[in-house]
């Protein structure tokens, strides 16, 4: 790799992005410019604006944005069309938000005249290998510079040191070391490292920062219907509003009601276990209610094709494939099926869980007439039951038979 | 077919099953022999045993058995190894007792020269297939006798006229009709039908029989610690246990915290959709466990295979193809995947929900040394990232190039 | 079902459907519309009008068609994009044809004011089964009737007797009976029952109707370039032409050169085994060309996944599922799939077997720059391989490692 | 990775690994063990003896094996039960070898207190990951040194400069370069590179070296008898066989009618596509003559769930995860559906292509009661299809019901 000259960097304004901003200027000498985006992480954007100024980056290389919408339009609905889990558990909100965060830096880069991009993951988790394969999935000629693997910063000191160095103002409560390693983003909160490693110890109540304690959550159930369009939801208790919205609103009320805890230990793509505290409020209750229109909107043979993908569809994305044919094949295949997933569902939210208790739909294919215990109307024959056993019976049959005759 | 001389029937000495008792004597003329099973849906057995000698049973011909152990050894607990969820959400309570019941019946058969095999499902249902193929599988040459496919009493007014005719003592509470029907054994109680026939109505409380309402659970919530050895669990919170008394202990424990409930529209093999209710305490916190323990103790590799085959898994058992070839070498891979997914798992329970909290065990593949965020001693190299991802990306970087080429 | 009133047979102007009109009109007084379609099979269809005038159908009740080009473009070039093939060997000759009468004769029956349908497959096979699933997916509220599953007719000597009560002309070689029963369309021609039902005996040579015996094939090897676009052939050496022309064409080439012919035994969908004399030679031919121009043009992604999707693919259109949900979910997957599968394929036959021997595109993904023994250009670091299997391999060195640890 | 005080080599005695065994030794001062395998690659093994010898091996350091038998019996065998296709084509003739060399140089290791292995692939292709993972699945703790990724001895020039420098002789055929590269074994001889990189050319007749061309096969078919038990071969025209004679003998047969050849573009796991000239003579026998016998003793539960499974299976093994926890998973499923797999298969060869003509069993579920024309005898009630298709139908019904209710 020759070396870059204009490097698009993604920056948070916290101290270790504000460390490898200057050391690309540096080490590389490159001219950098900073892509801040909201995500919904819930932190301000401005500050990072002046940090980058302070830190010698022109005006016009400053991109800050608010690219909520995209995210939850493009990325997070059409994910959740797949009730996609990782590991049976994961909603996978880290894996989805660095597609979009690359596509941004590599379409900056297009903009500006760059030929490299970086990003402040480290050389150990999936991040790098996200950020990564979806720039050059984008871009086949990009450069990635990825500081974490390249330099000899890899101790809290050597950092404190640089950063002093270089005059990068250091927050007070950033001298010591957190105690866990944060991301987040509108779809959830993940936290890991240090007191979280052993899998054997409970994390400490102070982990969660987005959700209630089921203990502390609401004594009275909450009832709250999620209306849906093509597989998508559009409104909440029958106020229609934008994706972004809609997120936003349900991580308000699972949040309330503790709803969307995970203490998972999950397999990383590079190859080792670690463990993560997932808080996922709304993500954890769309998934349910996506569930509960499908139950009644979609038929057993697309249901259970989408149920037998999905393991990979989600491992894809976990593993940082979503700019990927197949990807956009397993897409193009789960988004046929959710054409008439439309209705809507009443979830009720209580302490920590939250459970589908109806759901209703134009488009629905439950029919009462079919399987009423009443007396028949003529809507099915019980006498057609005969044969679909028979047949569906010949060949265990056939195969008895033989281990009969052999015996 | 030609006319069965001689009848095993699935008796729960109930009223329905009384009357296909009589009507299998009355109709077909044939010898009836009686089979009833505990498979813990908590009925007392020998009521049945006295009403089948009212009903002319000869004393030999009255089969009555505690086969809890057996069902959950050689069935619940095989099936969760997989972590079998038919449609996402169901644990398959009724699918997996129906094949242990047409083993049995088609082995009494065997011993008392039997022809026919007979059971009280309908004809709309997914059981008449279960019984039916599971007979058939063990048995070629079995006849099944499906009294309600066959016969016209079809309506509550006739069933009650019948008995009366055949003087069958019909309890007063069975003169009215139940607001629903209801299943159970050792793993669930389902409920479906009548007040549960709309799926956009929400089940009254009275439907729940097994569970407390969540609301109603304790407000402190309780640990359980869960001790599997390859992949089957074996002692709860340090005690060793049998099959039957663990998941008979998980019940009790889930039941009383409230844990287990599920409302759900499914897919029935038959063709339609239905609603049920089902209450499967033990089992829910049994399948959290028994992630929570592959978690550690299970590779990428296995746990993904197993991801990708357990839809099929789950919808071999629901269909009612437990006895199938295919059941049996999905069977065969899960159980190679469970020679190490031995330890144990501290779950919590709190009002409904159930929730792995801490795992260990000396067959751990978590490696704190590869995962940690401290300085690294050398256990992984986050150089080799770099090359990890440049040949994961260079089908993408291809892809891309061409698209660019072609443009 | 209440009596039909007016029906549309699938009419071919053999006997055996002749019998079946004839039998419609006397056992059910219904009014008969006939459909026939040329699919390629080779036989005239003006006979089949005159002889449909002379069973007293009145003119605007006779529907002849040749939908040649809609059933390739529609049915057999869609299913070629997934290299389908059933039980890894049968090109679904006779399957891809059915759902396309189905859809005909549903068509004309709405365009005709008829309430039923009518086919004349047997019970015992699959064709029954597409028929009706494919009409039942077109019109819920349609009637089938399958004479063969009603009637009494079921030994030659009543057919034949019935057909001479009701005048209906029997040509002399139809006296006798036929040693195997046909099938044919413009993509195979098979051949089953009789004299190939022991599937321990070889196939007589008279069977072949459609390939010449490989050993009375050229002696010269014939070399083909196919051309496709999109997944779908447009050119044969050069020429374009119309997707009929295409397969007329291959047809014409492979059967030349006793190329598709398949001697199998494969799984009916109503649980039997037969054994069926398969001669599909431009398939054959088109499925070789089809591997070859996606091995340059599909990435490992994409490839990989079709290949894991194709055995249900040709699952569901093997049992008749060609209009279900899961069929266009699996179409939609496989379509996004080819957009760049443009390219030229050169094909070799000689004496039964077809091999593809080079293949070019546009849209190649091959690239000599990387692969080659040759002195690196650049392209691709061998170092990157280091990486690479250092973090395959990690999982692998824990399990070891775990393995090692437990002895 | 510290310094290999002692290193196994894969060496064949050819100039390559010749020169890497003096490259080891002069590079990393390292004792050099040497491991010559016979997998019946049709070379002898002494002159490798020899030149070790001459290179400065110790004789106690050489080791030479005759592993044929086991590498049919335990890696071929297995592997065919599968029906293993890469890419729907390749029969993984090279992949399947790999994992048997690296059991074998690690086993040595340990016996001769070696730390390190050592092998001759190169740093873009499938094989060096195939030797490495083996490698380390069975010892965690072993080096590997690839010496292709480390040295500078990349160019022709260079390698025969380094060995005139350390007097190891070379051949007079080899001072040119070959016009490409061979590997081969009892399965298959494959060939790639140089002369063959452009898949737009044809091979040249002269890259073909096992098996005739087919214009130059005998004019007259012959038939061959393959006996099969538990999905193995076991005799060849009534003669029973080891393993490894089997397979020779097959090759003899299929060699000399020119069967098994292949030109295919695949996509290697290291992320590039390449092109290779196969020749599998007979295993492309063995995997017709499998397919044939399992037509008969396979239902279809069990062939459709091994078809399924199939392009993952072969997928792992290309990639070099023969020592891994999901293929051995997936062959404990294939080997349950092996268990009657058992009979005989007649299969025609000539002129290039090799297809079953006929096929018994004892253990044959097929059934002509079941299927025949004629009249029946009891075995099926045609009936029942009735009864199949209209549950069948059900949901697709109620869809077409939906679908035009919402119009």
């Amino acid at each position: 790799m020759s070396a870059p000259k204009k490097v698009v960097l993604a920056y948070s304004g916290g101290l270790d992005t504000s460390i490898i901003l200057k050391w690309l200027q540096t080490e590389y000498g490159c001219e950098v410019v900073t892509f801040t985006a909201d995500l919904g992480q819930g932190e301000e954007l401005e500050p990072a604006r002046e940090k980058a100024v302070m830190l010698g980056i022109k005006p016009e290389n400053i991109y800050i944005e608010d690219i909520r919408e995209e995210f939850v339009r493009d990325f997070v609905f059409p994910m959740f069309r797949a009730n996609a889990l990782y590991e049976g558990l994961y909603l996978l909100g880290t894996s989805i938000a660095r597609p979009l965060i690359s596509k941004r830096l590599v379409e900056i880069a297009a903009e500006t005249g760059a030929d490299a991009v970086s990003h402040g993951a480290t050389g150990k988790g999936n991040d790098q290998v996200r950020f990564e394969l979806a720039a050059y999935a984008l871009n086949p000629d990009i450069k990635v510079i990825a500081p974490w693997r390249e330099w000899d910063l890899s101790s809290r000191t050597k950092l404190l040191d640089f950063a002093e160095k270089n005059q990068i103002p250091i927050a007070k409560d950033k001298r010591g070391e957190a105690p866990f390693s944060v991301d987040a983003n509108l779809l959830h909160t993940s936290s890991e490292g240090k007191v979280l490693e052993d899998p054997a110890q409970e994390a400490p109540d102070y982990v969660y920062q987005r959700t209630v304690h089921p203990e502390d959550a609401p004594d009275t159930p909450e009832m709250v219907e999620i209306t849906f369009e093509k597989g998508d939801a559009v409104a909440i208790n029958g106020e229609a509003m934008s994706p972004a919205t809609i997120l936003t609103k349900l991580n308000e009320l699972g949040g309330k009601h503790g709803v969307g805890r995970l203490d998972l230990v999950e397999n990383r793509f590079v190859g080792m276990k670690s463990r993560g505290i997932y808080e996922t409020p709304g993500g954890t209750v769309l998934l349910e209610a996506h569930r509960g229109i499908e139950q009644i909107t979609l038929d057993s043979g697309a249901g259970h094709l989408k149920d037998s993908i999905m393991p990979r569809y989600a491992e894809l994305i976990y593993n940082g494939f979503w700019y990927s044919p197949e990807r956009e094949m397993l897409q193009a295949l789960i988004d046929k099926s959710q054409e008439h997933v439309t209705g809507t569902v009443r979830v009720k939210l209580y302490k920590g869980s939250v459970n589908t208790v109806a759901r209703w739909s134009d488009h629905s294919l439950y029919s009462e007439a079919h399987v009423t215990f009443e007396e028949d109307a003529g809507a099915y024959d019980q006498k057609d039951a005969q044969g679909f056993i028979q047949l569906n019976a010949l060949r265990l049959k056939l195969l008895a038979a033989r281990n009969r005759r052999l015996k």
